[in-house]
């Protein structure tokens, strides 16, 4: 990727820093993925993408910036891309998943935040990531102590913009939310210079709403025994969703969907019949976050589905596209994100219910939960969740860990002696 | 206390391991607070309500209740007791300061768990609280992640009602904040059967400003130089505003106030001028939970301003007494509480204004900012606190601990170290 040293270059990366990453991630990506087995032809997009994550994707990103696009970076699910791409931005995911300049992190934040957390901090203090860097604006939101803090912290160093995200759902918390998504509507229009009409805003909705939608198909296809596809892979997949051109990316997946359909006709798998079927339940994981994956299906099981904000808990929901008005269509995706089942909810009893619908509709023999060490929220969730399950007789496995590679004897011993215990 | 055995047992205490408890506290107190030198005389209501703190006041509490009045439990400084009291109930403080039932609550929260909330709920599943075991409501609130999760938990053993603290301070916050106070109105007047009528909410207006003034008082007073009353003591007299009954906790601190203007127009002071003057910043400090203020005091310098629930941050605004209607109060009451400058708000510059103006006006020589280990509202902010001081040229220590004594000594060497450079 020698021919992108200019514009990393121009973005101001460390070079050298940045070049070893690479190195890394090359060999972590190789090692993880591509020593799959069976893997699906149109999962060359996913290695293309990979292999071009800070290289095409961000010379994109520069030309649009020299077409007067912006580009909008984010680090939760609750920001409404839908408003994005009708203010004719791009939005990008920014969370990070590699433990690189945890050190600089440690330096301005709490040792006890999450390694999310201390992962785009890291990026930025490093000056390791293009996308951060691309950034016209970052959006925060409030919805766990450790970013909310943070990004006191991150706003000496970005351009940011905090949206406030209720914490039960009410009536007055629906109207708050709505309000932060007016308050968002004229941050953008301030800095696109591009009002958000009735005819943009259907666009984006639409658009968001296609991606959901075969990634909502890529899911209803895992549910087939054999499993079609990795865990590692589908995974992967979701966490594209979050950088890719939506359009590309959704015309992309649904050749893969199609091939998927095929193999699965033909009775074929990626593991044999038989194989434990697992539900991977909790926090978000950001590329190249594919630590527990990697250990779950090398470890003799399968990941079937991620109720996940890199998985079903993005994806579940679509925006009503019968809005005429502006203000209808903001009621339509108000609606839309308060039904999200985040931890940072209180009681946030749904999240219950849809990880045992969940296990059910995907047949799975067990399910691991993940919390990344210091997350309150889904820390504290995993008690429920267990107990839920546990009525239901499910077997469940629950993990705190974060991105260091140190625990991953320690995670294989646990995963497979589950693994084992499932098998009976 | 013998005599309230049988009021223990009817509260279904664990009697031996409350028996164990009380010794212990009994101990810590004697240690901590009996071998002070030169104490006040009105300091005597302080030892007695302390050496009563599970007898006489839950016997009382126990009468009202025989008599038609509930008690609430609180948690946080947001909960607001004027109401309480419009509705003829009684607010006790439950926040707890010891280790005691840590295993315990380990069982049903992450470790990963700040002590104040494993102290609550620890309490509870080892039935040592008649505070807790009094209520007849508990009120949470959603301040942090911690807490807010943990209450999923707690509601399973005790009557729970959780309002939403927003967590900035626009229009739609305050307005968000003024449903919470009219749903929490609603919850009091059909436990109690009473109706909050403007006549029982000015009462209860009245009586809880006039706390308030006279721990405003007592605190002015302790900007004299030398220090008129230790930290500890004065900590304690904090502690049992959420405990005590609030006429006779007035009147009492009332006389404690006339007995050290004397001592200041007399020159006397508990320790000699010149000591290091220290403020001590950050999370609350919950009964018995006096390891740092001994630390400090018994490393040479006196603490002489809490910037804290359990000290300033529960006192420094009045609710405006000119209300009318019940409306016009409670709009007083939103007012007032939407000033609290907790660190559950974002972005909460607030604090840090108030942290260098104390510090000025209190003359202190140094700092110390006090976090719970996991609480990461208080740990990032202490990041925050220091660049301000430091701008300011003011010396500051900054402290992550629990409610253990494992790490008294390296507690008092760092103390110790910063106490001698502000010494020079
Ligand atoms: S887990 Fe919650 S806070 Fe985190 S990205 Fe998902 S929705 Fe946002
Ligand atoms: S993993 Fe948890 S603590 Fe970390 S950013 Fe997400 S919600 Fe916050
Ligand atoms: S620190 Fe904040 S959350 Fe805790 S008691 Fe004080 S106001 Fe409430
Ligand atoms: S000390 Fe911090 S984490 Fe603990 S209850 Fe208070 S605000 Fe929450």
């Amino acid at each position: 990727m020698g021919s992108y040293k200019e514009l990393w270059e121009k973005l101001n990366l460390d070079l050298d820093a940045h070049e070893s990453l690479l190195e890394v991630l090359g060999k972590f990506y190789g090692d993880i993925y591509l020593t799959q087995q069976g893997r699906l032809r149109g999962i060359e997009y996913l290695d293309f993408v990979i292999s071009e994550i800070h290289g095409l994707r961000i010379k994109e990103l520069q030309e649009a910036k020299n077409n007067g696009r912006k580009v909008i970076g984010t680090f939760c699910i609750f920001v409404p891309e839908e408003l994005v791409l009708a203010a004719q931005a791009i939005q990008v995911g920014l969370c990070a998943g590699a433990e690189t300049g945890r050190e600089l992190a440690e330096q301005v934040l709490p040792r006890n935040t999450c390694a999310l957390i201390k992962s785009f901090v890291g990026f930025k203090l490093s000056r390791l990531c293009p996308f951060i860097e691309s950034c016209d604006l970052i959006v925060g939101e409030t919805t766990c102590d450790g970013k909310k803090k943070a990004y006191e912290i991150f706003e000496q160093y970005v351009p940011l913009f905090v949206m406030e995200v209720p914490q039960m759902k009410r009536d007055a918390d629906r109207e708050l939310w709505k309000s932060e998504i007016y308050r968002f509507k004229s941050v953008l229009e301030d800095l696109t210079g591009s009002w958000i009409t009735a005819e943009s805003l259907a666009k984006g909705i639409k658009t968001v709403n296609r991606r959901r939608r075969v990634l909502q198909r890529l899911n209803e296809l895992r549910k087939a025994v054999p499993a079609p596809i990795s865990g590692r892979d589908a995974l992967l997949v979701h966490q594209i969703s979050f950088y890719d051109d939506p359009e590309r990316f959704t015309n992309k997946i649904s050749i893969l969907c199609d091939e998927l359909e095929k193999r699965i006709s033909a009775k074929e798998g990626v593991v044999p019949e038989g194989t434990p079927r697992i539900l991977l339940s909790g926090c978000p994981m950001a590329i190249p976050n594919w630590k527990l994956p990697y250990v779950i299906e090398s470890s003799g099981a399968v990941v079937v589905v991620e109720e996940s904000c890199v998985g079903t808990r993005n994806i579940s929901h679509l925006v009503e596209e019968n809005g005429k008005s502006v203000d209808d269509m903001i009621d339509n995706i108000v609606d839309r994100y308060m039904k999200i089942d985040c931890a940072c909810f209180t009681p946030n009893r749904e999240r219950l219910n849809n990880v045992v619908s969940l296990a059910k509709a995907y047949k799975v023999d067990g399910v691991i939960h993940y919390s990344l060490t210091f997350c309150q929220l889904y820390e504290t969730e995993a008690f429920k969740i267990g107990r839920a399950l546990e009525k239901e007789g499910i077997p469940f496995l629950s993990i705190s860990t974060d991105y260091s590679m140190e625990d991953v004897e320690q995670l294989k011993n646990r995963v497979e002696a589950f693994v084992e215990m499932i098998r009976g």
